[in-house]
């Protein structure tokens, strides 16, 4: 019968990945270098339940998520539910749900997972993990101030050299303004000109020129002046007419005082950046890997003013940001920023005799509970194979007691890096490990 | 319009639970104490998408979770998934999908969160974490040996006090020899037999009897065979007819080797444990909290020879249990080990006047590049105001900059919880503060 069987596959559902424990130490080291870097600017972590209501996402998340790609189902008790494909909708509800006890501004950060329905390839899987930074109750710029410094943190904090990556910035309402104002565009127009806009870098200039002139009144005056929007700079970007001044300013502001922060070569103005989401209301920004076989945009973000409108009366400005971990997995390797991620495990212990068992046992639960990480083998196989063993395992040494030991007090250790092998007094083991060899 | 507004509710889904930053703390710190015990024994971490192919719980998990715990559903491309209702699976398949590399004995840990569709009650949530270790490809008693040490140490190193907790033991050969060999009862009545008696604790003994004597044929004297069996110790056990000599030599020897490592008070026999799962083949048992306001399975495991028998011809034996955190927390809670879970945040910087908001936010980024946690405010409010927000946050310690401190190079510091404030030389500031505060 069991010729005939049909064994199950042992692949991960599509579009989605194992970690085994190499993948996963390399996992834990992104998160625990962004961890750290949030946690040292006042941040706290927060989570939700990966299971939500369909309809938080109907009303937040954008069409393109909510129509094609939300893991969405009825449960056993008919309601319908979606698992979350963004961590933005958690947040509001979680922060409408206790508002009035949360001392400002607050500061909270979340590494969750998140589902999309995609087709998945490069940088593009169903399940990702991603930092969520968010700081709530500031108006003024100096909590852009704060996220971008954070944004930056992050990135220096992996090693990123200069050059390797590039802070965009922009303003929803230089858009808004310039389509309105400068192009004076109606509600449809802008729309379906936003759209364009959003995808401008994925599509040929010929494609853009042909697909942006069914919204245009008068294109062939009105296409060169969104060059000139989209390719202004800080200065020049005041002279076209109908802008918004104040986000001009603001901008001014910020830039200034990130300069003053040593924030300034990898930061540039650039109006092209739109950010698909629809919460956006102020200022927006994406991090840009410069890799030329990376090029795209790593993280981005922005200022949405009114989040937890759908949850209260209340008003609460919000800026945050999400960097996704397959991204940045992509920008370390591209830029050689993964270190030799060894295991931190240190001395292995094989059993020479199988009669000594306990006594190894013993001595590797001596060292645990003095701080020596420790692992043992549970049979006496040859020698030479449980070195072997050790060696798979990334161990750097091995403890040996054999008879010998025993009788003399002592166990042997050996650096299977150098070779070298020496005699240590079994008394004290743990804090001549600790001292000698670092362990 | 906005008056007439359906407000969505800020509740987190049925059964479910948001971590606020102080509940966050609470599940870091518990999971920490985890990690820091399993590692400490050479095991590595790995991970698994939490949507799995339906087919493979299907074929894993026993019937109760396949047809009325499962958040099963099809996806977009019409593949029948599964939200992960328990790890065990996940871990087969990747053990599985792996066999050849993996360096023996496999050593492995997870925390992952896992669904079931239950009604919720005190320890049962539809969403919670578990901490799952297991170990591949060792026969011996002494697979067993190590589990145990660990299943022990975790709660040691949580500070569990002697006599606080129970480890109860058995081996699923010694029911099935019992009611095989000594209650001569074909497969259909070992069914039954075997599932009144996983719920036997939770119903009145007349229940128990009354149900149980459609499986028996001659109740009355196998009913008392059972209290015997059930009631019977290490000695005892040996005496009934029919019972597997080999289970109890296996057990017996277990035990002598945990007296010898101190591992003694708290074990102890127990005929009378099931464990619900199918797969279990060998060795299981069940830690108990003996709090009698609390007095259940806070968690348990076992041996399954045939774990990746569904993947592959390959035959691998393992051993493995699971922790969760909802009855964990409630074992520290009602024994009163969950610590004053303090933040880690030190350092809070009020703005003492606007004009030196860029200097008190040059001294937080100074102080964070060297090692210091440091949170600033974002505006100038009243300064008892900001000093509230700073109690009301968890600070120990604010830095005062202001006027007169930027003219001497100095910081003015405030302890918080002693109340006591003094001047610190802004030069080596952060140095200081880690060596004359701790920091």
């Amino acid at each position: 019968m069991e010729n005939h069987k049909n064994f199950l596959t042992t692949a991960p559902y599509k579009g989605t990945r194992d970690f085994y424990p190499d993948e996963m130490r390399l996992r834990n080291w992104m998160f625990s270098v962004m961890r750290e870097t949030v946690l040292s600017f006042g941040y706290e972590e927060y989570d939700g339940p990966i299971l939500e209501s369909f309809d938080l996402y109907k009303a937040k998340s954008g069409e393109e998520i909510v129509e094609r790609q939300l893991y969405d189902f009825i449960d056993k008790g008919e309601r319908r539910v979606a698992i979350r494909p963004e961590m933005t909708p958690t947040l509001a509800r979680m922060v409408a749900g206790n508002l009035r006890n949360l001392p400002r501004p607050v500061r909270w950060f979340s590494v969750p997972n998140l589902w999309r329905y995609e087709q998945p390839g490069k940088g593009r899987l169903r399940e990702h993990w991603q930092l969520n930074v968010d700081l709530f109750g500031v108006d003024s710029f100096r909590a852009e101030l704060e996220i971008l410094l954070i944004a930056d943190s992050i990135l220096k904090r992996f090693g990123a050299p200069e050059g390797s990556y590039q802070i965009r910035v922009s303003h929803r309402k230089l858009l808004d303004s310039f389509l309105k104002n400068s192009l004076k565009l109606n509600a449809d127009q802008i729309h379906g000109v936003s759209k364009l806009l959003d995808k401008k870098s994925k599509i040929s200039a010929e494609a853009f020129e042909s697909e942006i002139k069914p919204f245009l009144d008068d294109a062939a005056k009105q296409i060169p002046l969104i060059e000139t929007f989209l390719g202004s700079d800080l200065r020049s970007v005041s002279d076209i007419p109908g802008i918004d001044p104040e986000s001009v300013s603001f901008i001014r502001n910020l830039f200034g005082e990130l300069q003053a922060l040593g924030v300034e070569k990898q930061l540039t103005f650039d109006p092209s950046i739109i950010r698909g989401f629809d919460y956006y209301t102020g200022c927006i920004f994406e991090v840009f890997d410069t890799n030329p076989e990376n090029r795209r945009s790593l993280y981005g973000g922005g200022r949405y003013d009114n989040l937890i409108g759908l949850f209260s009366k209340e008003q609460l400005s919000g800026i945050g940001f999400g960097l996704g971990d397959v991204t940045l997995k992509n920008f370390l390797e591209g830029h050689g920023l993964i270190p030799n991620l060894s295991r931190e495990k240190t001395v292995f212990l094989p059993i020479m005799e199988e009669s000594l068992f306990l006594d190894t046992f013993k001595l590797s639960k001596e060292l645990r509970e003095n701080g020596i990480l420790a692992e043992t083998m549970l049979d006496s196989a040859k020698i030479g194979k449980q070195i072997q063993t050790a060696e798979k395992k990334g161990y750097r040494f091995v403890l040996f007691l054999g008879e010998s030991e025993i009788r003399t007090d002592t166990v042997q250790i050996k650096d299977l890096v150098s070779g070298e092998q020496k005699s240590l007094p079994r008394k004290g083991l743990a804090e001549i490990l600790k001292k000698d060899f670092q362990l």
